[in-house]
């Protein structure tokens, strides 16, 4: 089994803002257009430089996100930034290939039965079909990352092989995308889960670069990135406040919260390039258009360091 | 700086269940002493053995708990139950030692400000005082675990440096604790900084048992213990549905939450001994009487396992 460094303290973690993309697309009420273009900008304000901003799933199926070329149009794009969108099919490269983006992150599920209900086809049909979205993409001048959707446990099939899911970044690597990116659908990821992934994959296709998008759903997101890091990954999917939800888990988070995340990678001795009060500013702002308290949880208590009012008086603190 | 080995998978973990103390202890509405002792007894059942039952602190300052003895003296105790409480001074040791107690759980802040504010004295003159509290809780035949709060950082001084926690755990060492809490008072510990105070300890206190005591107020609280299991701790405090809360951060979360904490360890390959659907059925009977939703994320989704429906459909999963 091939294993790996840990990533050592001072390196650069690049955190993947998503909330555009997997959060606002379990929002029912609609979000205006101008609203996502602000809530972007402020979270490139504070810092932050890799964002999913967008899918181009079809506008009936997800009529939330029907304004993808207008958001892509609108936004910033400060020094650096890496902007990128879910693209599930060949409609949706096309779609894709008229916009500005540094990358598409496309789609298929590690297991059969949520590959069919998420895009209507076997595993295999996913992959024989991306040779064209490949295609169109590279002829756009636009990279992929290689989206893998539960990779760490199918909520129909339980356990999901770690050589199906090294089978298919093999197949991302063949076709020439960038990285793989292992989707945490459910929030089924663990320590074990996450590392016997990791180092199939590297078994498997040496060299291809390991994204990791865990979901909060049973509280061992951060978790599972301290173990990410101790198996050397530095690209972790995060969204503002927590956003996102499971289907299928009423009251279970979504995501893992960008906010926490930036400050468990800062107090770890990790760089993010991320000033935390102008992320926590964004995410008020993502919450107050939100309209519910999100389920991060330094946008509640504020950084580590925030002092209390001295008149403040305790009692049998243990 | 002394280091050490992570724990190795498979190991047993002790997990001590905190919530009857540190979770009820914040609760406005009296929870009646029968269902204490229900859900301390459901506790158990589920495969607990350590748990923090009762305080006996002042009954002005903490009603919830003026049913110390009594809660005590219902309960349970399975084979190899080690029941405990916490006692803050003299007067709640004099209690203690009327009672059936395995150990006590003292307290002492490792900040000036936060002692001065908790018990109303210098940080050394409690330290002083510990002697007969120790002398008293002897005599009975009772384990002490010295309690330290404020070790990873004061809400009022901010950071704790590790050699003032490592100073008062050598105290606790000579005055014959058998180990030593360290508890995370208003949710500030960090990998770093729990990796600080444990070698700092080990340093200081040789083989002085460490025990950590993490909250979750911003959201890193399962990551700490990730560090600290890399660090070769085995033994964690939490609360039952993620109970307790914060008295500086409205909507903070407090302890970390014991079926979350049992799901990763299970899921991480060590032993804890406990069922974990047991422990979900006596999270849901402990938020039934609380009468509010708890902050634990595995009481919501379930254990990793649970199939959902396969009618279900996704759309645009990613």
């Amino acid at each position: 089994m091939a294993s790996t460094a840990s990533v050592p303290e001072g390196s650069r973690i690049t955190v993947c803002e998503v909330g555009p993309r997997d959060g606002f697309q379990n929002e029912k009420t609609f979000i205006p257009t101008a609203k996502k273009i602000e809530i972007a900008n402020a979270l490139f304000a504070s810092g932050l430089r890799h964002m999913q901003v967008t899918s181009f799933v079809s506008p009936r199926a997800v009529p939330q996100l029907a304004d993808a070329e207008e958001v892509l149009a609108g936004i910033d794009r400060p020094e650096g930034a890496w902007v990128t969108a879910l693209v599930p099919n060949l409609r949706g490269a096309e779609r894709a290939a008229t916009c500005k983006l540094d990358a598409v992150h496309t789609v298929v599920s590690a297991s059969e039965t949520h590959n069919l209900k998420n895009v209507n086809r076997p595993v295999d049909q996913s992959l024989d079909e991306f040779g064209a979205v490949f295609e169109v993409l590279k002829a756009a001048g636009i990279g992929v990352e290689g989206g893998m959707a539960t990779a760490f446990g199918c909520p129909f099939e339980g356990v999901v092989p770690p050589e199906q899911v090294a089978r298919i970044a093999r197949r991302y690597q063949e076709l020439g995308a960038d990285s793989v990116s292992l989707g945490d659908t459910t929030g089924m990821a663990t320590p074990q889960t996450v590392r016997a992934a990791i180092r199939a994959i590297r078994e498997a296709a040496p060299g291809l670069e390991i994204h990791l998008h865990f979901h909060n759903t049973r509280g061992v997101g951060l978790a599972c990135v301290m173990t990410g890091l101790a198996e050397g990954v530095t690209h972790y999917d995060a969204a503002v406040g927590g956003l996102g939800g499971c289907p299928f888990a009423a009251g279970a988070t979504g995501n893992i919260c960008t906010e926490d995340l930036v400050y468990l990678l800062q107090e770890s001795g990790y760089e993010t390039g991320v000033d935390l009060d102008a992320l926590i500013g964004a995410a008020l702002l993502t919450q107050d258009q939100i309209g519910r308290p999100l389920p991060g949880q330094v946008l509640k208590a504020g950084p580590r360091l925030k002092r209390h009012d001295p008149k403040l008086t305790v009692t049998a603190a243990g």
